[in-house]
C-alpha cells in the first residue's frame, strides 16, 4: 500500500457538468443548466462551489467536462480553469465517454494519475468532512481498487441506486462493495435501508485511471477504442479532426453500466461511506428543503426579487427584477424568469418533468 | 305624469370612471384602474362594456366624468365619445363632485334633462333586462322622484349598503324607499335578506338634474354652489379659471350621504328593482367565480399569456407574453403584469388591499 501522501500527489479532480435538470425548468435550461445557477443562495453557483471545495487537493489539477454550448458561461465562473483542463463535448454522450475521455486524456500525461470524479450540480455542506472522505477514497483507490463514496440513506428513496456493502477493508471507513442496484421499489427501499448494509449512490468514483479504463476495454471495447483514439490525439494538432470523425458514434451508457457494476462483480470496488451532508436539489422542494433548514413556515428566495410576502410559506426562486406578492400559500414554489413562470408546491414539484416534456412535444423550444 | 317616450327622450346617460380598485392590484393601478381593463373577457373593458350597454337609449347622450390623468384612456377606448361630454376632474372629489357637476352640465344646457349615473366598472350580463329596468326608472323619475335601482341580495353580504323599500308606486315594479342604511352587520344584513324588504345599493341613481340639484342646495349649500359656479362657466371660455379656482375646495361626500339618504327622509326617493344579473367584480376571487359560472375546478384566463396547467384551478390574468406554467393549484389567483407579480388564492383575494397599503408605506408608489 502506497503512503496516503504519494496517492494524493497522484490525485486529478474531474467535473463533468452536464445535464439539464427537467425538474428544475424555467430556471435551469438547456443553455444555462442546473450547474450554472445558485441554488442554494450561497453567492455563488453550484459549479463554482464545486471547484472551490476540491481546491485544497486539487489546485491546479481540476478538469472540467462540458457542452462545447456552455464554453463561454463555464470559461467565465471559473476563471483560474486552465484551457489545457476542459474537456469540451461536442454533444452529450453520457457518463462513461466524459469520464472515460478524461481519464485517458490524463493519463497519457501521467500515468499514475488517480482521478476522482464529482458531478458539477451537487451541494455538499461540510467540506472538510467532504475532503477527509475522499482523501481515504484516494488512499484506497492508490491500492488498486475503483472507489465509490457511499451516502447513508436518510430514508427509503426510491429516485437512487443502492449500494451493498461487503467486508470493511484495512482502513478507517472503507469496506468492499458486493454490488451495486438500480433504483429500488419503496418494499425493497426500506429493506435496505433498515439493513444498514447499503449506501445511496450519487456516482462518485475515485480510481487510477488506467484501472478504469482496463474494466471499459473488457466491457466495452469498441467505446474504449474510440475513447483512446480521441484522447492520444487531444494534445496534437489532430484533435479537433479526430473527435469530429469519433465523438459522435461513441455509445451513450452510463459509468455505472459500463464500469462500476462489472467492476464490482470482480471484486475491485471499494465504498468509503460519506459523513458528510449531501443534497442532489434535484428538484425545486429539494431546494426549499435546503433553504428551510428545518425553520418551518418560511419563505425562502433566492434571486435578486423585491419580495412582499403575507403568510406564505415555500421558496420563491427569481432571475427579474419584479416585485412579487405572495399572501396565503403554503408549501408554494414560484420560479420566476423573464419569459417564464412557474407555480406550483413542494408536493408537485417532481411533476415539473413532465410539463417540459409538454413543452417540447408542443414545439415550445425557445422555453427548454 | 309624463309619458314613457318624453320622460326617455329627458335621458342622458353620465358614466363616472373612477375609483382605483386596490383589491385589483396589481392589474388595476393609479394610472390604469378597473375599469380601463377586461375583468370579464368579453374582449372589451369595462368601461367599454358599460358605455355599450347604454347605447340603445343613450346613443350621443352619454357623458363620461373621469380624471385628468385617464383622460388618453378614456378618449381612446371611447372614439364615439363627444369632447362636449366628457367632464375631467383635476383631482378625485367624491361622487357627489362628480355626479352634481355632470348634472349642472347638462341641465344649463337642458333644463328638463333625466340623468342616470352608472359605474364605469360594474358587471352586468343581460343588457335587455338592464334597460327594461332603467327604462321604468327613468318614467318614476320624470315624476319627480331620485330613483335608485335596487338589486336583489342574493346573500347577506356586509359588503353593501342597503336599501329598504316601501309601499309599491303606480308602476310595474317600483317602490318607494323608507330608508338607506349603511353597511349592516352580519347579523342585520341576515334579517335584512330574509324580511324581502330590501335591496343591495349599488349607486345607481336616476333623477331629474334639476330635482338632485335642488335636493343639493338643501344639504350641502356651498358645495353646491361651488359646483353651480363651475357648471355656469363649463360651456365658456372661463371653464379651466373657474374649474381650478373651485375645484380644488370641493368638500369630498359620497352622494349617498348628501342626496340619497336626506331625499329619502323627504319621501323624495324611489327604488326599482333589477332583474338582471350585476357584479361589481371587487376583488379576484368575484372574476374568477364571474369566469367560472359555476364550472368547478377551473383555470379561467383572461389575456393574452401562453398557459400550461396540470390540474389547477382558479384564475389567471396576464399583461404580459411569459409562459406561465401552473402544477397542482387550487383556487389560485395568478395576476402577472410586467413590472409586479401577485399571487395568492380565493381565500385570500381580500387582503390583496392591505397589501397594496404596505406598498405604499414602503415607498414603491410606482406600482400602485
Amino acid at each position: 500500500m502506497k503512503s496516503e501522501i504519494s496517492a494524493l500527489e497522484r490525485f486529478y479532480a474531474v467535473i463533468p457538468a452536464g445535464g439539464v435538470g427537467s425538474r428544475l425548468w424555467p430556471l435551469s435550461r438547456a443553455s444555462a443548466p442546473k450547474f450554472l445557477h445558485d441554488l442554494t443562495g450561497s453567492g455563488q453557483t453550484l459549479l463554482q462551489d464545486t471547484w472551490d471545495r476540491l481546491q485544497p487537493i486539487s489546485a491546479g489539477r481540476t478538469m472540467v467536462v462540458t457542452g462545447n454550448v456552455h464554453a463561454h458561461a463555464v470559461e467565465q465562473q471559473l476563471p483560474e480553469l486552465d484551457d489545457a483542463n476542459i474537456i469540451l463535448e461536442p454533444s452529450p454522450r453520457d457518463s462513461t465517454a466524459a469520464i472515460a475521455l478524461a481519464a485517458a486524456v490524463l493519463m497519457r500525461r501521467e500515468p499514475e494519475v488517480i482521478i476522482g470524479s464529482f458531478a458539477a450540480d451537487h451541494v455538499i455542506l461540510d467540506t472538510d468532512q467532504f475532503l477527509a472522505t475522499v482523501k481515504e477514497a484516494v488512499s484506497v483507490a492508490a491500492s488498486g481498487k475503483i472507489v465509490t463514496i457511499g451516502l447513508r440513506p436518510t430514508e427509503p428513496s426510491v429516485g437512487f441506486g443502492y449500494i451493498q456493502k461487503g467486508d470493511p477493508l484495512d482502513y478507517p471507513n472503507a469496506c468492499e462493495v458486493l454490488k451495486f442496484v438500480e433504483k429500488p421499489n419503496i418494499k425493497l427501499a426500506r429493506q435496505y435501508v433498515e439493513s444498514g448494509d447499503y449506501f445511496w449512490n450519487a456516482g462518485m468514483f475515485i480510481a487510477p485511471a488506467k484501472l478504469l479504463l482496463e474494466v471499459l476495454q473488457r466491457t466495452e471495447p469498441e467505446l474504449h477504442a474510440a475513447i483512446d483514439k480521441i484522447a492520444q490525439a487531444w494534445d496534437t494538432p489532430s484533435r479537433e479532426a479526430v473527435l469530429k470523425a469519433n465523438w459522435p458514434k461513441l455509445k451513450r451508457i452510463a459509468i455505472d453500466y459500463s464500469i462500476a457494476e462489472p467492476a464490482a462483480e470482480q471484486g475491485l470496488v471499494a465504498v468509503v461511506p460519506a459523513e458528510f451532508e449531501w443534497h442532489d436539489v434535484g428538484d425545486f422542494a429539494s431546494i426549499a428543503e435546503l433553504q428551510s433548514q428545518g425553520r418551518k413556515g418560511n419563505l425562502a428566495v433566492l434571486g435578486s426579487a423585491r419580495v412582499l410576502s403575507d403568510s406564505s410559506s415555500g421558496i420563491l426562486i427569481s432571475d427579474t427584477d419584479r416585485l412579487v406578492a405572495l399572501i396565503g400559500l403554503e408549501d408554494v414554489i414560484v420560479v420566476d424568469t423573464p419569459d417564464a413562470l412557474l407555480i406550483t408546491t413542494k408536493e408537485h414539484a417532481q411533476k415539473v418533468k413532465s410539463l417540459v416534456d409538454v413543452l417540447k412535444q408542443s414545439g415550445h423550444s425557445e422555453l427548454l
